[in-house]
């Protein structure tokens, strides 16, 4: 690891660490490029400096030294991009100073009536569901890195979380945003709804450290669900499958879970060995039982051939430990095969194993030739770079438009290439899902790694208009450079 | 009137017009301020040309020659802007072009799997639903201009529309846009959703014509409704129908509509002669029926002492004609009250009655202090400055974390003064609105009329962002000036 090349001043020194542990612990994210180098050792572009402010004025005056030391500031929540979001290894700057938000990790304040909560950007998931549980309130927001990120990385990055329709990303829950720029505080005001001009918070919602360092946020909450119901319903083909998921998407249901596997993934993390498609559906309410909603989707379900073997699993008003769980022998299969997927991926690495995923959305005419051209190209691509490999395919996120396909990878790498081997495939995936008229990212980022296929999604104007308002938030052009937009052009 | 200031190129002139009628009629919004000079026959700042592109390129033209002229140029959809949005009377010009969209009016692509069109912004509300209606589908964006406004206008102001929850803006039913800037245009793509980036729609919703002319976007779409049930709810006081309203809203039923009017609006708008607080509350679905839904919201009334005295009237699959019907004896008057009540104003002007309408949101925990004391200062402005008048609420929408209350005003004006009066009280008002925590405006856009309040609501450094987007889109500053953001200075 090299020494570092600046140092903070004495003002800053008490917040900063210059450890090698620090300096090695914020030097990647947890993608697929970060676990291989990870395990590699290799550490050679470290952060010369991480920053932890205690409160939003060190924030500020870390950003201010930054900003005179011409030293770029990479914001770091729980490092759990998959996007190369934390990872600055560019020329033209003084040295990379890391700030570590985990010192503002307080839930501030809770309004009980309109159910929010003033709570600092710092906090990790559980620390976060914590303090709301004695309140019998819950953000309900469980991304896949839901243990190891913060609230500001998935404000910062639009995170998609535990809901799988209508509300599916953390932005339906931001209620006001408090974002530290160069420039100064930036405090949108506390409203449920406003026509006032464009939004000021979803400038900064999916900024990912470009424009300011959010510091806190009043979102909106849930009380805790009480009724649920689940089913897993079995279709034979796919296609089929997708046209029931359609159906419910556009009947206004709005279950809470309504995820489709393909048999790849049915498979491989529900248990479902007849070759069967398999659809997650589940409704959930802290309100009213969910009969109604469920027996409607399932007819949704029936119109298109879908059977549930196991039936439906209905709670009433549960206990409290029951959080999050939702029955029927695949679905539990498949939920905690889910919530081990990042586990599992890195046992895979140490093994040489490619595993990899990457998602996109699309609408619901588009999804055939998206599905068909993104599979070709990568198991073209497979077959080519490693001799072979599995493509399977899920649907994360509903919308009455189209769905949120989840592709994953897994390829015997070869120990030593499997970052230019990774590379590859990437690349052509990225190809196939801009070509077929997908997003680049519907909720793992941009970063640095979706760059050039974000760059070509983009619209020019809006690039300017980006890249201008950059401009007058951070004139030294020091926040997270590369991402999103190039450096700016450093007097 | 006085004569134009500026004739248009000779490459324009097919598409220009300076007639006195065209420019008369692109005068004025429909604001009390408008309606009341109107009458007095007051036209002297004319839009010295009306541009009527009918092409994209057309639009593109015309800003051009803008920009090239030094004249600003002023976005008309329909011109129903209550807030001065469609009158630029400022210096530093070389004259004002109107640039009338209502030739962009076609449907051009239908996508009935995905439920969504590709639709000009020029079209007027009735238009649209007609050629969208032979497909099964509607836009269901009914504001209460919804006959003299237009999807172009909707967009650039976040209109808000006819479901009371949930998706209450145009802003949810926006796929993509396609906006002409002075520097390009701006085309994105077609998305369910995306985590690319912060949203390049957004930037444009709510930019008021000062950051490009919106020509045209897909939409999200409806199949139209066959189940629906609604009821009038009464509550001895408002503040009961308040919490019912907020138990509701926080159910996630998502209703249609459910609209809260207090006992002064519940008299006048829906004959509810007893002193009671009225909720309409309508569900609606074109998929199942809707009495889970209902039964539900009127335990959550009940919880709070609504009493349903005319009962609930529902429909089953219901003939096309139905459409926006919605029963229940109070029910029925409060609708037609509401679709007539601008027509009412007109009247009122012309016996110098005062009438005018202003809204806001605010949380649940806000709303007994805003609406206090919004309603102290109103009526101590009308006793003041009118000698009295009435001040009435209602809910337009709600939302899990708070409501948009709406506000009406009448007073006896005097004749020859009503401007000088209502600028008074509406300043008053706003005033009250800002320091209560509300914002200035939830759905009736910014325009010129709420600038100094919009200024306060509204975080420097975002202001500085906005006026930075939009010197990157329009370099010559001759887009909507004064309207968001002052007029750039100009080379």
């Amino acid at each position: 690891m090299p020494p570092p090349r600046l140092d903070p001043p004495p003002s800053l020194a008490p917040i900063c660490s210059q450890r090698p542990y620090d300096r090695a612990s914020h030097t990647y994210g947890k993608g697929y490029r970060d676990v291989v180098r990870g395990f590699r050792g290799e550490f050679g572009h470290p952060p010369d400096v991480v920053a932890f402010p205690a409160a939003e004025a060190d924030v500020a005056a870390v950003l201010d030294w930054c900003s005179s030391a011409g030293a770029a500031a990479v914001p770091y929540g729980g490092g759990s991009s998959v996007v190369g979001g934390v990872e600055f290894t560019g020329d033209g700057y003084a040295g990379v100073v890391s700030v570590d938000t985990s010192r503002l990790a307080t839930v501030l304040e809770i309004d009980r009536t309109s159910r929010a909560a003033r709570i600092q950007a710092g906090i990790y998931g559980p620390a976060l569901e914590d303090d709301l549980r004695p309140h019998g309130l819950t953000l309900r927001h469980f991304p896949q890195s839901f243990e190891f990120s913060t609230l500001g990385g998935w404000l910062a990055t639009r995170s998609g979380g535990h809901y799988a329709t209508n509300t599916t990303h953390i932005d339906d829950f931001v209620e006001s945003l408090k974002v530290v720029t160069p420039s100064g505080v930036c405090e949108s005001r506390r409203l449920p709804g406003s026509g006032a001009g464009p939004s000021p918070d979803r400038m900064f919602l999916g900024s990912e450290g470009t424009l300011g360092i959010i510091t806190e946020a009043w979102l909106r909450l849930q009380d805790r669900p009480r009724w649920r119901a689940s089913a897993g319903v079995r279709f034979q083909s796919f296609e089929s499958g997708v046209e029931a998921a359609r159906a419910v998407a556009q009947a206004g249901l709005y279950p809470a879970n309504c995820r489709l596997l393909d048999a790849g993934e049915a498979a491989t993390s529900a248990g479902v060995g007849d070759g069967s498609a398999l659809l997650v559906l589940g409704f959930e309410s802290a309100d009213h039982a969910v009969e109604a909603w469920m027996a409607r989707g399932l007819e949704c379900c029936a119109d298109h051939g879908g059977a549930v073997p196991e039936g439906v699993r209905s709670t009433v008003p549960a206990r409290d430990e029951d959080k999050g769980r939702q029955g029927g022998g695949a679905v539990d299969t498949w939920r905690s095969a889910f919530l081990r997927a990042p586990y599992g991926r890195d046992a895979l690495v140490s093994m040489a194993m490619m595993a990899e995923t990457f998602e996109t959305a699309t609408t619901w005419s588009g999804f055939p030739t998206l599905h068909a051209g993104v599979r070709d190209t990568v198991e073209k691509a497979l077959v080519e770079v490693c001799g072979g490999g599995t493509v399977t395919c899920r649907f994360t996120h509903l919308y009455p438009d189209g769905p949120a396909p989840y592709f994953t990878i897994v390829a015997p790498g070869r120990r030593g290439s499997e970052l230019a081997q990774w590379d590859e495939i990437k690349a052509a995936a990225s190809d196939a899902v801009i070509a077929n008229g997908g997003t680049i990212t519907h909720h793992h980022a941009v970063g640095r790694d979706h760059r050039p296929w974000y760059d070509r999604q983009r619209p020019a104007p809006f690039a300017e208009a980006l890249r201008a308002a950059k401009r007058a938030l951070d004139p030294a052009g020091v926040l997270n450079p590369g991402v999103l937009v190039d450096p700016l052009p450093r007097a």
